[in-house]
């Protein structure tokens, strides 16, 4: 038998409920190795697999075609194995059998697969609001000044080049005054960079969990904030700083003052007995960042802090969700204790880690319902924006990426061009709308959440931290009007058309410049996106 | 470039904390198509990859050759990426770098894959004595009459052919009898299958979790069994029916009295508005199994009444850890809360579901310890019993096993040749004790923990349940002492090989006949075995 390669695990993202009578089934098998692929299946306690479906061909990697099916598993309990039938040279027609014993040709030696039970309790739910949306990133302090009272007295001009301390004055009434704005472009959900009482203008080093910073207006100014976005039907998730803390917050100021004798001795990490804060004897985030001192979220006080906190802005201001900072440096343990806490306190807020990797771990249904996809947003870059991949080669990466979560996660990414963190979209592409016309285009189109950084709509530039961090373009004269008009459109659409909340994706045509792809679900209209990055007609 | 087939996933069981400062990494690569392959890693914050450490080639399996690297990770933080080298037609050398973004030519192409932090919450651990432990299982009702008074009026004769209902009078008393049997064997831990009030003569239909069926004995006899085990260093782990009860349970009677208005009534999954056990209206174990009522663990009552269960026999009996029945088919969501009761409970207590197939999702470190191996089983079945495979073929399944699962539940697995729910080994090899002593020595030889099931250890026979389930034979003139002689060799250099405990396991020669492998230890002996499974001479 020439050998051909198939790959499956019996687990996700490659069999996993998606209820408890449903299951998603891929197996990749070697490209063009297949005519067909079924799946055979049945109850765990029946002899025989009794069911047969024919498994869809959703696209292909560089060396893997991917092929999925939805089987029905109406007593929860499934075994299944996979038929790859693959065309000889005299074309006639063999099956190979691919279970958990064997790739063979007998059905027997190759056995079966087994998802043994689909519980309801393990199945993963995303809001379900989360398919539609769109949400657009702000960095308050740069994103409109709407209560000058409040604006530090040594901030500079709005219109300076930001630098890592300068204050510009922005603040919640600013986000408000905006929200017309906001709800004309089509946004749905809206992500704050942290609103929390910190000393930097970014505000990710917390002095308290439990205060609006100052600069940015008080508690009356977030619940009429969140009012008056749920008016517009604008959601609002806040952005939680966990890993570490800033230098300011009590209980480090604590430690720093009382050493060991601090009830808050074991909030934090601290080699020594007592706190160094020019060598740095704690541990920080990144490389030894003495404001930013790491938290022990393992610390069960620490932990039960953070749950408060969690738990607070959405009991008290209604929020509707957490973007979690540097989410991968924080236990599985914690997040599973957080997701608990949210859902319970709101079953459809959203979850969204900073992963900027692979973040299947924390994607399997009891942490979080979506990460901030950098992922994507690399791959976009390359050909959108850099064009240094054929569109053969982005399909390609788009399908792995299109597998490499379950779809319940899928359909709830952050799929962004850019943020607060990275260079502009519009200044990596050399100033060139149309790619970035491009892009945004496919970021509407993918499966997810579009995350808009404030500003990409209208052309703003800028380059690293803190360039990318400029103050808002308002004067509609100085902003891009083709890039607002074409985010209303396919926000527009993004809401409006069933096949881009939720449908297949499948690539059309894909070869060096040209790109072609659908999406489509059942019984909607069929969404075509065609590309062509090159200089030459279709 | 000629493609090379590279596999690995930034999670278990390619990626994965040993420590909070150590990983191991595990990276597939197309069978001979590297000379050697490095790993490259740092800390995620420096902007390069600063150290590097040559991969170890552990195994190989049909397509793939296995390479793994434990690397040390003193900040936590871990990026690597992989660097294959291959040799060309001209004896010359290339590298491909393979990472998250890319298999490239170039190392910034391929970028990097992640272990993002090794927190300390998050390490897997196993208990430390799983390593050289050897378990032996008993089937109470069929290993010693110990107490006859306690004996069924309607018990038949112990060397009765056994009948699914027949009761041979088996107890607790007689496992304490025979203790010293046991300890010369060399066993170290005990798995008992269910002891608790039940109707059966497999006491699976459990009627009462809390008290000890009266046919087996009293609490007062668990204590003495439990004390006299311990004073022989043999640890004791009962079996947990916690998918269903047994039709007698009393919550179970109350639905079927109380209907609707039983406080039992969501205990259980009713379809319908009373119980119906002529037509079986309620989910069961397997199908429609009348007499075993599926237990609704998602119920808090439920949940908390098997937690106090699995609490109660650690706290009150100083039992060593639970067997979990039907493990596969309760959420996920239970088994961590059971995981983190029993380790509260007793931190050094083991866990082992009954899982037949493809283990890894409860094997991530906050489920099972362990799993019945019967993947182990079916292979070893098929090679040394059967003797379906080449030595060649078994060295690649077994190198597959090995690379299934994190390497600590490897090590505390449950390697058995069968089980009160198999035929007998001797058996299924048609008498031919010689291939059972070989399976038993690999059984010995294999990371992880051999389970003998009674009986097999002196040559007892048996076909498919209740067969398998004879009365256990104790004159020595009936007992094969060539297998009982054997496995008390094995036994101790199980206990006395560090390399036996937890080497690593490399094959040395496979081909039809003949296996040859090794398993070695930092600074200790390396222990070789080599198998002929054919009828000529070495
Ligand atoms: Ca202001
Ligand atoms: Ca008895």
């Amino acid at each position: 038998m020439k050998p051909t390669w198939l790959f499956h695990q019996p687990y996700q993202p490659y069999a996993y409920a998606l209820t408890d009578t449903r299951a998603r089934l891929v197996v990749a098998v070697e490209r063009g190795a297949a005519t067909t692929v079924n799946v055979h299946f049945g109850d765990r306690y029946v002899e025989a697999l009794p069911e047969r479906v024919s498994m869809e061909k959703s696209g292909n990697s560089h060396k893997l075609d991917y092929f999925t099916a939805d089987v029905e598993v109406p007593t929860h309990r499934l075994k299944y194995a996979f038929e790859v039938v693959r065309e000889l040279r005299d074309r006639s027609k063999e099956s190979i059998w691919y279970g958990e014993n064997a790739i063979s040709l007998n059905p027997k030696s190759a056995g079966v697969f087994q998802l043994a039970y689909l519980a309801n309790r393990d199945v993963y739910t995303t809001p379900e609001w989360a398919k539609k949306a769109v949400c657009y990133q702000i960095f308050p302090e740069r994103f409109a000044n709407g209560n000058p009272s409040l604006t530090p007295a040594n901030s500079v001009d709005w219109e300076s080049a930001p630098t890592p301390f300068a204050m510009f004055g922005g603040d919640l009434q600013g986000i408000t005054d905006h929200l017309d704005y906001l709800f004309e472009e089509g946004v749905t959900l809206l992500y704050l960079t942290p609103i929390f009482k910190a000393g930097s203008n970014h505000k990710y080093d917390t002095e308290d969990y439990l205060e609006i910073d100052p600069q940015f207006g008080s508690k009356e100014d977030l619940h009429r904030l969140v009012e008056n976005a749920h008016q517009r039907g604008i959601r609002i998730v806040l952005d939680a700083v966990f890993n570490h803390s800033g230098f300011q917050f009590g209980p480090f100021q604590d430690v720093i003052k009382r050493g060991q004798a601090s009830p808050y001795w074991n909030w934090f990490f601290i080699n020594g007995d007592k706190v160094d804060t020019e060598h740095v004897n704690y541990e920080t985030f990144a490389t030894r960042l003495r404001y930013m001192p790491k938290l022990n979220v393992a610390n069960p006080e620490v932990e039960a802090y953070l749950l408060k906190v969690a738990r607070y802005w959405i009991e008290e201001f209604d929020i509707d969700g957490w973007r979690l900072d540097v989410a991968n440096e924080i236990d599985h343990v914690f997040w599973k204790r957080f997701r608990n806490t949210v859902k319970a306190a709101k079953a459809d807020a959203l979850i969204v880690g900073e992963v900027w990797h692979n973040s299947l771990p924390w994607l399997l249904g009891d942490e979080y319902d979506s990460v901030m996809n950098y992922v994507f947003c690399e791959a976009v870059h390359a050909f959108f924006v850099r064009r240094e991949l054929s569109g053969r080669e982005f399909a390609e990466r788009i399908t792995e990426l299109l597998f490499m979560y379950p779809v319940q996660a899928t359909n709830a990414m952050f799929n962004l061009l850019g943020s607060h963190d990275t260079e502009r979209v519009l200044t990596l592409a050399g100033g060139d709308v149309n790619r970035v016309l491009q892009a945004m285009t496919f970021q509407f189109f993918y499966p997810g959440i579009p995350m808009v950084y404030y500003g990409d709509e209208v052309g703003m530039e800028g380059g690293a931290d803190p360039d990318c961090r400029r103050g808002m373009v308002w004067e509609t004269g100085r902003q891009n009007q083709t890039l607002r008009e074409a985010m209303k459109v396919l926000a527009s659409l993004k809401r409006s058309e069933p096949g881009l909340a939720a449908g297949s994706l499948h690539v059309v045509r894909a070869d060096k410049q040209h790109l072609e792809m659908v999406r489509e679900a059942n019984g909607a209209s069929r969404i075509h996106a065609a590309f062509n990055t090159g200089h030459t007609a279709w």
